[in-house]
């Protein structure tokens, strides 16, 4: 038995999320099924994280063991082989110690929030982007992402299905910058609540359209109450972008 | 009548091309479509330059004349409208004096051709990059993209079904620069042969992947064959970038 762990990019568009899930097609199953037909058997891929139907990734981190001792690039090129045509690319492979785990062993994830604030819809940009016809102040939506940063109760950007034991989260980057046209919002934290990304940029929005400022941003958060923080950005804006591990955690060093 | 001069995004991938034609959606015929719902009159688009199938706009320049007095704000948001849905966007629009030609008024077109170099194929830049799966050398491509610049006779790069008159251009631009996991080549010229651009590119990729140098490029410019020049790269890779006009050209000064 050999574990592989995968860098994994894929268009979240036809899918209803990494999970496995019986109303559809999920980037999980698309790979479960590559590797079943790779190695003749029934496996399990296990993500850094779990997304919501249409949300797109850079970077996932999975890992998966097979049966075999094969070279982690052929077990890349089957599987790139093998998920076509689904949009799922294996960036890259390495053959792990096996106390490593996607999800158990990873430190910190980040993802990247898309907005294109312009008066015509995207026509390149479609499924990439959270379009809103009208500007965004950029700056002070970045100022005000500031007051979320540190060890807080998130229940306010936490959704009602949300699984996690606690609503406390250590947030440790949300930026706010321009990319040309776009609008990016970087968030990197150990991990995040089920849906907090989106519903993080939902209230930045306000501020950048100036309905809020920093300070109605911070009495969203202290007030613990979902319904006083603003709209969950839309799934397609979102790309989980990197999952890190401690150093040596692929060796067991 | 009131001439509009229209900036145009669209992805290529679901179109014959720009222009007309009688096996398929184009993109001029879907814009005119669009324009005989709002006016209730036929139109003619006419653009800046055409584009093959598959082959995208940032910001193609057309021009149209309505039968109307409308703000050219009204009409772009009626042909945004009614495009859909369509993956065109009409990204600004102004009234211009009657003696502005989208494509005769024109003095610079330019283009950009992305490639992506990575072993796993693209799954979030499928229908937008060139996918090869061996790394390429971008300083060896710029380094010989230079010896194209400059009047040249181009029937190195000219397609066979090419109808302009003659194959003499001036080349103005030819850059190679990485973009992350991008290689982008922007191109620049008063006007180009057919598929000059992707023919360019399918010969520099040739450099890139150490098989031609400089030398060789100049050779096969010189020697004025198509059979002597690289491949054609494919459309997908293709984006129409910018129109440039002589300062004044819109309000007839």
């Amino acid at each position: 038995m050999t574990r592989y762990k995968l860098i994994i990019e894929f268009d979240g568009t036809p899918f209803v999320g990494w999970q496995r899930q019986n109303n559809g097609l999920s980037v999980q199953g698309t790979l479960e099924s590559a590797a079943r037909r790779y190695c003749g058997q029934d496996v399990v891929f296990h993500g850094a994280g779990r997304t919501d139907a249409g949300v797109h990734a850079l970077g996932m981190v999975a890992h998966v063991d097979i049966d075999r001792d094969d070279p982690a690039e052929k077990v890349q090129n089957a599987l790139n082989a093998l998920v076509r045509p689904h949009p799922i690319a294996v960036l890259a492979a390495e053959r792990v110690c096996d106390t490593f785990h996607a999800r158990f062993s990873c430190v910190e994830r980040s993802y990247i929030y898309r907005i294109m604030p312009r008066s015509a819809r995207p026509a390149l940009e479609a499924d990439r982007v959270w379009w809103l016809a009208k500007p965004l102040d950029a700056d002070a939506m970045h100022d005000a992402a500031q007051v979320l940063i540190g060890h807080h109760d998130f229940t306010s950007f936490r959704a009602s299905e949300c699984q996690a034991q606690s609503p406390l989260k250590s947030l440790d980057q949300l930026d706010v910058r321009r990319n040309g046209p776009i609008i990016e919002v970087h968030a990197r934290a150990r991990s995040f609540l089920h849906h907090q990304v989106r519903n993080m940029v939902g209230s930045l929005v306000l501020v950048g359209q100036g309905k809020w400022d920093r300070t109605a941003l911070r009495s969203a958060l202290e007030a613990r109450d979902r319904a006083k923080a603003g709209q969950t950005a839309p799934a397609q804006g979102l790309f989980f972008n990197k999952a890190r591990y401690p150093q040596g955690a692929e060796t067991g060093i």
